[in-house]
């Protein structure tokens, strides 16, 4: 690509409230990945991007740009539908871990794609590899031939696949700029358009663990995200769901692996159930499948077996024992009453504070940190009963993880309910 | 100072339109200039600030800590009052050259520290480079010494002046973030500030040759700066002049040198002497001499004799002729009629693209080369008479030259006037 245009000039446009040309985002995008545009003036113009917006065009053209930065995967030859889910994070989301095996119990291969943990949401790689044996990082040829033959496969995704979007992500993450619509619904979508999946589910989360803390932002980002899938042919669906509470009664690790294989043995907690299972329903429909019953194949076992292959199909042992922090205490109810409120990013700051999680790319997570909750809103609970459990391998942590609980838990006279519905929307 | 804040959560309250604790600020530009601040993480600070501002507090704390990043000048021992201009820059803006001799003519030292030009406005020190043997560089014993002894200099900046501007300009120069008031205001004055002077007179100009198109912006500049200095202990007051057409009727080098010389020599371009004489009168009662007559200075040689001296005192031959461009070309009037409008932004990029400025800082540039006008607004002009000559060295520079004047020129019917003030406010 010729050196038609001048960093300055990209910024300033978008400075001044005006509309990028398609060929000044693809020149953009370029240049960024190669090194034409240094690291200061992209953080300059992403800042612009976060206070004056894109307009769908633009949207959809970086988009298509960040895809063209890399490989683009075909999954056309396995012979069968292929539907994926992406969620943008959450406390205690480890529906990723029974929904992949659950929708390829019915024929529709699952290739997902997923990511590590960074601050207080937990990352799906980072749970499984409290398997003992279990490896995230495998070859297009492996995932290929997983997906022929177990038809799910949860793995890391490989550096071919959009690195304009690792470049910018990285460069975000440091300057303030991770918070901004356009930016968040390209990154997301950029890589899984470039995956190949032939339908796609987003799980959007609102609430005070997720991203978005309020619905209108939530939608937008739903609705960017489905037009940007929809205009790449990729059929795209959103949920918007509940993310005041953790979902489930783990968030850590070891702990949400436990906590998912109850639900592949049919039981488990009847949020995490609900969501599976709807996001289930809702990816089997997207991939043309009409006449499945997902909450059956949860009870009769068929999930589990498919759950059991993929987990032993990357070097895991799925009936292996799974990590056991060192060290635990326990957090009890202050007052007699009914739980309203319990808080999703004051837990998730916990658990990471615990080990869980990270606060740099390069740490390593503790597998049996995590927080486990005994009651959710709508419990009633007595003073002096156990509400939440700490764990780690490294007690001086537990004074930190109180700290960040202290607000986190509303007790209110008998009778009282919270008004939380798990999901909020649908977004087509 | 100790690492008390996050360079994220100071990008993510100016993001949020949050105000910035002195403390903050405090921490941000030091940081920044010991590079614990990377220059990602500035750009979008800067572009923050340029979207949603800062409020006079803010700024005049971050001019405070961009002063407090180096050294600052003092010339108290010197045992006599000190005054200073500074322009925001013009086409054809010579006035500095007449007016630190005139100024010192009445007991009053200029320290003029000036820079170098950077697009189509011109540099002080580029256009004094043309008289042989000057030189811009003095240590600040020199600097004192020539005050004492002459009374005025004009003279680079130190690097030990405000060096997180120095750092800090560079950045916005590259990232579309000059344009932000609050960063212009705070760049202008820790450097005017820290330069040590006793009054300072802002030439803030408005119209398409200026750096502020409107006037609500450069009054805003101008209210903002003038605020500064004045919290600064420095008498400061601020005129707003017209740039919407060249001052005087040369924009280069040399022959603006020459120019300046002719108004030395009690004549010149009438607007040169007006701006120039009325800018002495706002130095010399900022420095407390109300009785002096500039005016007189410049017919009676008292002027050109402290002019002769200071260009002495940095290594210049004041009576050496001055370098002549080797190539010229006419530019004739298209039409019988009055002279209504002779574009200063077109002018500029003409004289710019002859090679009298420079597209990056490490580019020379030519002493000869610039536009000579033989018209101002108001004048009658005849079909075929002419109206510029450009010069270069470089003659293949006249065409694209030529293209910057296309729409610079309209000549409307005779009886018409041009509606031009050249003193268009003062703010005190």
């Amino acid at each position: 690509m010729s050196e038609q245009f001048d960093a300055v000039d990209i910024i300033r446009i978008k400075r001044d409230r005006g509309t990028l040309s398609p060929a000044q985002i693809d020149w953009t995008i370029d240049a960024y990945t190669r090194g034409a545009i240094a690291d200061e003036q992209m953080a300059a113009l992403n800042m612009a991007i976060l206070l004056n917006g894109m307009d769908r065009t633009e949207i959809s053209r970086w988009t298509a740009a960040m895809i063209a930065s890399g490989e683009r995967m075909n999954f056309s030859s396995l012979g069968k539908p292929t539907s994926d889910k992406h969620s943008t994070g959450g406390v205690g989301d480890k529906i990723t871990l029974p929904l992949a095996p659950l929708v390829a119990v019915f024929g529709v291969a699952v290739p997902q794609l997923s990511g590590r943990g960074l601050g207080h949401t937990g990352g799906t790689l980072d749970k499984l590899e409290s398997i003992p044996g279990w490896r995230a990082q495998l070859s297009n040829d492996e995932m290929m031939a997983q997906l022929a033959d177990v038809g799910a496969v949860i793995c890391a995704a490989g550096a071919g696949l959009a690195p304009a979007d690792k470049k910018l992500y990285a460069l975000r993450d440091v300057t303030g700029t991770v918070e901004a619509i356009p930016l968040i619904a390209s990154s997301i979508m950029s890589k899984k358009i470039a995956e190949g999946t032939g339908s796609l589910v987003l799980d959007v989360k609102v609430g005070s663990g997720a991203f978005m803390k309020d619905q209108t932002q939530a939608r937008e980002l739903a609705e960017t995200m489905v037009a940007l899938g929809t205009d790449a042919g990729v059929k795209t669906v959103a949920l918007l769901t509940n993310m005041s509470t953790p979902l489930g009664l783990t968030a850590g690790n070891a702990i949400e692996v436990e906590e998912s294989v109850e639900v592949l043995a049919g039981g488990g907690p009847q949020d995490v159930v609900e969501l599976t299972v709807r996001l289930a329903e809702e990816m089997l429909a997207a991939a043309g499948v009409n006449d499945a019953d997902p909450a059956r194949a949860l009870r009769d076992g068929r999930a589990m077996d498919v759950w059991n292959r993929m987990i032993e199909a990357q070097g895991g042992d799925p009936r292996a024992a799974l990590p056991v922090a060192k060290e635990s205490e326990t957090v009890y109810a202050p007052a007699d009453g009914v739980l309203v409120e319990l808080d999703a990013l004051a837990v998730g700051v916990a658990a990471w504070r615990l080990g869980a999680g990270r606060a740099r790319k390069e740490d390593a997570v503790q597998a049996g940190a995590g927080v486990r909750l005994h009651a959710k809103p709508g419990a009633s609970v007595r003073a002096g009963e156990p509400l939440m459990t700490l764990l780690t391998d490294t007690p001086e942590k537990f004074d930190r993880a109180r700290e960040a609980l202290e607000a986190a838990v509303v007790i209110a006279p008998e009778g009282s309910r919270p008004a939380q519905e798990l999901i909020i929307d649908r977004i087509a």
